[in-house]
């Protein structure tokens, strides 16, 4: 049973869900490659859209997200992602999930507190 | 603060969450015009990349997703919406979650049991 890589451009979203509270922590895209590479590493690995190749997170950060369990849909084009997440969070402006602003009345409003100074991690070039 | 539909040809994942359970339901897709339509209407509206047009979730089985919460990530292409799911299942297939299978070995594994008999919902055309 292979995943469908066909409709986004070879790209397919995963969805990266941490295992013991079941928070989202952030989507990300994998091709076909991408997909590989997490299977064998064992440590998600995205396609990067913005640097056009292969990402393992917390390459730089050292916030590695450990594989559990991988989830196909109905579809064959999405993935969810069960992970144990080394970090203190996986958002590179310092959040436990990316998923930090929540819509309020026609705006993005920040909905939590930061868990890390991402300064501190990335330097102050992101 | 804008959404970014400029990635994927207009459109941007959406990841539909339990409130209260907490379980990843399905990922859609919205254009800015489905966004708006689950802002106005309070339900999950998609665009629909099969049939190129928006697509109430449940307008056919009733199987309506309810809005509860609308987060976006850091970068403003993706959003996680924390819905009420009216029906017994969100996906086709006849299970809650569209992703009921898991990754085993090389294969993909179905991972739970069906909640609703689709044939009674969607006919036999599926």
């Amino acid at each position: 049973m292979k995943l469908d890589f066909s409709k986004l451009d070879g790209l397919i979203p995963a969805v990266i869900q941490d295992h013991a509270s079941g928070r989202v922590l952030m989507v990300g895209f994998m091709n076909e490659a991408a997909f590989t590479k997490t299977l064998e590493s064992g440590n998600v690995t995205f396609f990067s859209r913005s640097r056009n190749k292969l990402w393992m997170k917390g390459e730089s950060s050292g916030h590695v997200l450990k594989v559990k369990s991988i989830a196909t849909d109905c579809d064959d084009d999405s993935l969810l992602i069960q992970v144990d997440s080394l970090g203190p969070g996986v958002c590179h402006n310092g959040y436990e999930s990316c998923f930090y602003r929540t819509y309020d009345d026609g705006a993005w409003v920040e909905s939590e507190r930061p868990t890390y100074d991402p300064r501190a991690i990335y330097g102050n070039s992101k």
